[in-house]
């Protein structure tokens, strides 16, 4: 095995997703170590004031509010860039550059306004500025774009890129309520922020659109050249029509490319009920790419929040090691293949209809230590007998063999019909 | 600009994949060449015998029915394997990895079955060994488990494999036919096989899951310790109960592992509707990844057919020209930014409850070369006017423009409310 590999990063911003990115860095060392032979330690940390490293548990002799400390710094290899907004990251991040040294960020708008301006900068100091986490938080949506469809055309991307304005349209469609009481209720939940313009406008997705455009079609696309039209003139009574006509109003970042032309835009769109975007609901993400051999891809996930940015920006941060070239190989996990598999069961059996069987049944299953999460008892296509329907919580395979066994011996019970796992 | 990279494959297999993956060479020819600045060459097809190459267009000093033929051209880069099977297709890679020649193929059971195996022999020959298309067809599942989840720890995928099974299933979920009126339809569309085991027992989602669990969790998984169940004895009863309780019977392939345990199974399972595999209907394929930070991620896509399929063999064969390092820089499309757009409309408007006045409008649509898809009139809030409903065919956003100018102006017409986008 070849030595350790160590990486040193600087973070600027303790916020939600640099919290999220520390607690990542501790609790996957181990699986970090074992995949790349690796180790990623965080050397510094830039932030207005030392208390809230301590506050979060973390050496307050990490931190900084002098970014010289870090272009000086000789043991930094990666920036990792989290405090959001354009001014003063730009200025950071060029300087980080300039110093050297790699960068990693999550800052959509930036990227979005100044992207190939800052990759121009990278290129000239040949260091790498990797961006993942700033689309769609965990889905790979510029790794997807970069690694696939290589021998395709991509002629279109089409996504859900922003998870508040899903969230509302989504709430507007289950329970027909109005957009501004749909807006409240996300407000009170935290999906959205009491200005909720870069949201609802569109504005959010459009950043978004415009990054990943350039992955898809090789151009240099632009965030003035995109056509934004929000969700705020949405009515129940458009939902209710969508829903009778076969469709779901989304909110839609659109682009499509080929050789002669190029249309961009984000608007609220009646999405059949047939395509796969029409069935993303809640604060999910998604975006289909379609390639002109692969047909449409689709791709889901978790576009925001503390965990799924850390997960993309430690993806970034990893990838890097491996573009160093001299990360491990990973080690083959020793994990034991278990014949008892953990599972919630769906189980439906017929019954002679006699008092007290349902308790003989519920009496084997706890005896096995298997708790039931509801039974149903439903007519069977034989008179004199009854459909027993029991859906179980997790339970081992190897309890619930044993328990079939002793119920199938049982005098009243005809027999045992289906024995399917469940999900969810 | 560089000097165009050429890239010679040697083809092994004309048949509907291989077909697919001439055409795409020649279709995204120039599309390649911006991208990549390469050029890839069919040098040489092995196959039975010369006619069909030249039925289906192909020079047939191209073909070769003698592999030595190929193992000895020292212009073949890359051999592409799509004859499908173990034998002889394990003996033709083994020679083409030992006459160092790069190895593309498509084959699932080889290389769930063998795929270690040649990796060493390709290794310990300086060359690759690339086989996204084993696994899902256009859906990137392995190069998803390759670049992401870097800094995750994964804890499982669970994933629908088989587009056979899901195609029987969807009939039987939407149209509560039996599991084999299903199969008969199926068999009678080309979804399934004379001989249905291997889709049906879940032999082929097995193999794929084998494939998969080894990139998922660093481990070297064997098909023989997948519990592998079918859908054969699936009844519509259970997929009404299912449908009841607020699930969905899939078949999905699913591995969960951690540093203790690893539980490999394919079988039949109620997936919550509320999940997004319970989602995927007739023969779409798709992988849910969990990683422990980026929470799920799900892709969803074609999993077999000539083009999804020849186009994962292509990105293989094009990612291997950026392995060798001097592959040219992707040209920047030139694509012009069209203010522009082409799309479906829905469109709600107030008007006079007047006769003649659905005439006047649509001759305005039909003025500006738009053609309607539907009309509906209902009611409207305002007892005095109907509302007037509206989808059209594809058109120019200019010349819906111009419509809706000129009926905005129509006396008749009170409002228009709603101006939308319609997908599908």
């Amino acid at each position: 095995m070849a030595k350790i590999k160590e990486l040193n990063i600087a973070l600027l911003g303790l916020g939600t997703v640099g919290k999220g990115l520390v607690n990542l860095l501790k609790e996957n060392e181990n699986e970090i170590l074992n995949k790349h032979n690796a180790k990623v330690n965080i050397v510094r940390i830039f932030e207005r004031n030392a208390d809230k490293l301590e506050k979060f548990g973390l050496d307050r002799n990490l931190f900084t509010d002098n970014m010289q400390d870090i272009y000086d710094d000789p043991s930094v290899d990666i920036v990792v860039e989290l405090l959001g907004r354009i001014h003063p990251s730009k200025e950071y991040i060029e300087g980080a550059l300039n110093a050297k040294k790699n960068v990693v960020t999550a800052n959509k708008d930036l990227i979005c306004m100044h992207g190939n301006e800052l990759l121009k900068i990278a290129k000239s100091n040949g260091v790498v500025l990797l961006y993942e986490a700033s689309c769609l938080g965990a889905v790979p949506a510029i790794n997807t774009l970069k690694n696939n469809f290589l021998g395709d055309e991509i002629k279109s991307i089409k996504g859900i890129f922003n998870g508040t304005t899903n969230y509302i349209l989504t709430k507007m469609t289950q329970e027909g309520l109005s957009y501004a009481d749909c807006l409240k209720e996300a407000q009170a939940l935290g999906y959205a922020e009491s200005d909720p313009t870069n949201d609802v406008e569109g504005i959010d997705a459009a950043y978004k659109l415009c990054i990943l455009s350039r992955f898809a079609f090789g151009l240099d696309a632009r965030f003035e050249d995109i056509s934004k039209k929000g969700i705020t003139n949405i009515t129940p009574q458009d939902i209710h029509i969508a829903g009778r006509l076969g469709y779901t109003i989304k909110l839609l970042a659109i682009a499509k490319c080929n050789d002669q032309r190029l249309e961009m835009r984000v608007n609220p769109v009646f999405v059949s009920n047939n395509h796969q975007l029409s069935k993303i609901n809640g604060a999910f993400n998604a975006c289909t790419v379609e390639g002109n051999y692969s047909d449409e891809i689709t791709l889901i996930g978790r576009g925001a929040g503390s965990h799924p940015t850390a997960s993309a920006v430690a993806n970034d941060i990893m990838n890097f090691a491996h573009k160093m070239g001299d990360v491990g190989q990973r080690v083959l996990k020793k994990a034991k293949m278990e014949k008892d598999g953990i599972m919630k069961y769906y189980l439906r059996m017929s019954i002679l209809d006699k008092p007290g069987i349902l308790s003989v049944i519920a009496k084997i299953f706890g005896d096995n230590k298997i708790s039931i999460e509801s039974v149903i008892q439903d007519k069977n296509e034989n008179p004199e007998v009854k459909s027993l329907i029991i859906v179980t919580h997790s339970t081992s395979s190897v309890n619930m063999n044993k328990a079939l066994d002793k119920i199938s011996k049982n005098e009243a019970v005809k027999s045992v019909d289906a024995v399917l796992e469940v999900l969810g």
